[in-house]
């Protein structure tokens, strides 16, 4: 492993992330494909529609026998029939002609458009006036109009959502290629950490956090949770469950505890694994700068700081990405701020220097603005944890912001 | 059942949905209460920290041993132990004396501050220099500084984010009293409608659309997806299923076909469930104008447009606030306006006259700025289902919006 110290900034820590490949596709059917993302593209297997569609209710005419047509002069059409939903038409509409069709009918051999019933009178029972010309194909979808066969409907790199789940629902595609969903191991160690089941809790312990809280991250990122672990500071036992676990998950977070060794510890698990190689040995942020991440064979191995604040603000910044990017996410801007808001500052955010300061705020509205303020006390208590809504990053070399400035806030929860 | 014609505004139909009463509560285990809603607020039962905490690494001591130091004039201090991280301290600090303390730790008796590392200087094996003074308290957290016994951790109606469920974690609560979800069945109605599993399309013909999208929607705005049918357009048929739903689920969503006669089958379906009452007989909106909103006993029934993308814009703008409500949620607008975005159109949006225009858009990025651009192509093209993002709303009073002005953008899906 080499060793030597590899403090990055957040763009080089983004830039790593890029360039790590998505995970292998597998098969999903539709029923379980939403929150998926597609591996390549979906092409239409048919045209849709696959019949020549009304858009509008009215009649199913030949356009030429409404031109000239107008209030003063109409067009004189004698109904032979209607075309029912859902069926193929049994009436073909001759010259001079038309036929009572709804929208979403199948236009009838012989006509070529639809006149809208608005730009209809009835005359007597059998016969309408048309008020308005139609040309050849209006209120009409033709074959393929929508989705000529071989057409992309969706692309590769797509996040499914619920619309996107109807276009392949239209379509008939009953499985689609995915990305397999990254499998994550979480593990918190620190002497002083306990399960959070644990009912009396003796003086000098604390309940574990970050288990619980990376583990709800790591499911809103789209990525599984394997196994979770509390290991106390012993190398050992350390080592051999990262070993374990890498077997078997694609992504392993290890925040350390508040402890000065703790650190120490997570570079020295990382040196008893085979084929690691240390990409990021600190992170140019605060807080955050304890980061680490390392690469062992194909699987990401990433070490979090233990405070639970700053762990959750280096799983935002860092990790959702890279889980993001091994489900082979599109990879642009648009997708990458998915849980970024606009909002203005409520206060003066002053910079500290030599660093990128990850400032935590709480969101507010007021008249439709999205009001963004800092939340105050210290960063070691919990309840900030769930005051603040995300965070606000002031870069290192900005003088900081201003009360009244917008911002982007990177959200922690989906949103 | 109240028969006239109840046609509402879109702010009407909103608040219908804020009067409906909550469902009842439930127990969650915290393991399963990611995305849950707190029925009732959470007490802390224990103070945090249940120990004094330090804050800093340096050393514990007795902050008047160091007041006045300086770097011209440190104060001496003789280091005589060390606390371990997760013990109770073995040692006790007496005056002129200091432990080693981490971040963390629990302040041994007799200390009341901590010197941060920073601020001493090793003089010899056994002796530190302090070379600023600490006041009493400082960089400690005293028992119940961050939670006192008995506050209140988290409120009444919070969808429990992972941040939240940190904070549950570290409180040591197993379970959590959560509103249930709703149970809600989805059925689509019209002739023309097969199901989305039919390989091959008789003329005429067309797949499902609606129940998979719904389904998916019902999912993101934390529903629980119940039975979803596909039932032609006949009457007897469709009461039997609804009266049936209706027994052991909280909504019902009916999307129509494109048919005329759809609509009056709903209302006529309706006509035949005992205790309903229409609330709402069309909305003043555009598309989305012959949803129907109606209670039949304590459950919701929601007539919506056959057509999808209408079907999904009526869903975003009424159906979720519906299932958001019936889950408790905070009824404020920083939920309620949850997903909504602010953004930049691209070009005009001119208004139609006589009802709100609900324009669908497609985000795009550059810069940094959140561009809407409308969505293009006839409304029932499937293709431009899964090219918008949300929708953008021109009242019925506005003159419509001119490009390159700031509107707010409803996401149909979570973001």
């Amino acid at each position: 492993m080499t060793q030597f110290l590899k403090v990055k900034t957040a763009e080089e820590v983004l830039s790593i992330i890029a360039s790590l490949p998505a995970l292998s596709e597998e098969a999903a059917d539709l029923d379980l494909a939403h929150g998926r993302v597609l591996s390549r593209p979906v092409e239409a297997p048919e045209p849709v529609p696959h019949f020549p569609r009304a858009t509008m209710d009215g009649f199913a005419v030949r356009a030429r026998d409404t031109f000239g047509a107008s209030e003063s002069l109409p067009a004189l059409l004698e109904v032979s029939g209607e075309v029912l939903m859902g069926r193929e038409p049994d009436v073909r509409v001759e010259s001079g002609r038309a036929a009572i069709i709804s929208t979403g009918g199948m236009l009838p051999e012989g006509a070529d458009a639809v006149v809208m019933v608005e730009h209809t009178q009835p005359l007597d029972e059998r016969t309408i006036e048309v008020t308005r010309p139609v040309a050849p194909g209006e209120n009409v979808l033709q074959v393929g109009d929508d989705l000529p066969r071989g057409r992309e409907a969706l692309p590769a790199g797509r996040r499914l959502r619920p619309q996107d789940l109807g276009v392949l629902a239209a379509l008939g595609v009953k499985t689609v290629q995915v990305v397999r969903r990254p499998r994550v191991a979480v593990v918190s160690t620190g002497d002083e950490i306990v399960p959070a089941e644990t009912a009396s809790l003796p003086k000098g312990k604390v309940r574990d956090i970050n288990t619980c809280v990376v583990a709800a991250q790591v499911a809103e990122a789209g990525g599984e949770v394997g196994r979770r672990a509390i290991i106390i500071d012993d190398l050992d036992r350390l080592a051999a469950f990262c070993r374990d676990a890498l077997e078997d998950h694609d992504v392993l977070l290890l925040s350390g505890g508040s402890s000065v060794g703790s650190r120490d510890h997570t570079l020295n698990v990382l040196d008893r694994l085979p084929q690691s190689e240390l990409l990021a040995h600190g992170v140019a942020i605060r807080p955050g700068k304890p980061t680490i991440l390392a690469r062992v064979g194909s699987k990401c191995f990433w070490g979090l700081p233990g405070q639970p604040a700053s762990a959750m603000i280096v799983f935002t910044a860092f990790v959702r990405p890279c889980l993001e990017r091994l489900q082979g996410l599109r990879w642009d801007s648009t997708i990458r701020r998915a849980n970024v808001r606009r909002a203005v500052l409520t206060t003066n955010l002053p910079s500290v220097h030599g660093r990128a300061d990850y400032v935590r705020v709480a969101l507010d509205e007021k008249d439709g603005i999205l009001l963004a303020g800092p939340v105050f006390g210290k960063s070691a208590m919990i309840s900030t944890l769930s005051r603040a809504d995300g965070f606000v990053v002031v870069p290192e070399h900005v003088e900081g912001f201003d009360a009244g400035s917008e911002v982007d806030v990177f959200l922690f929860a989906g949103g």
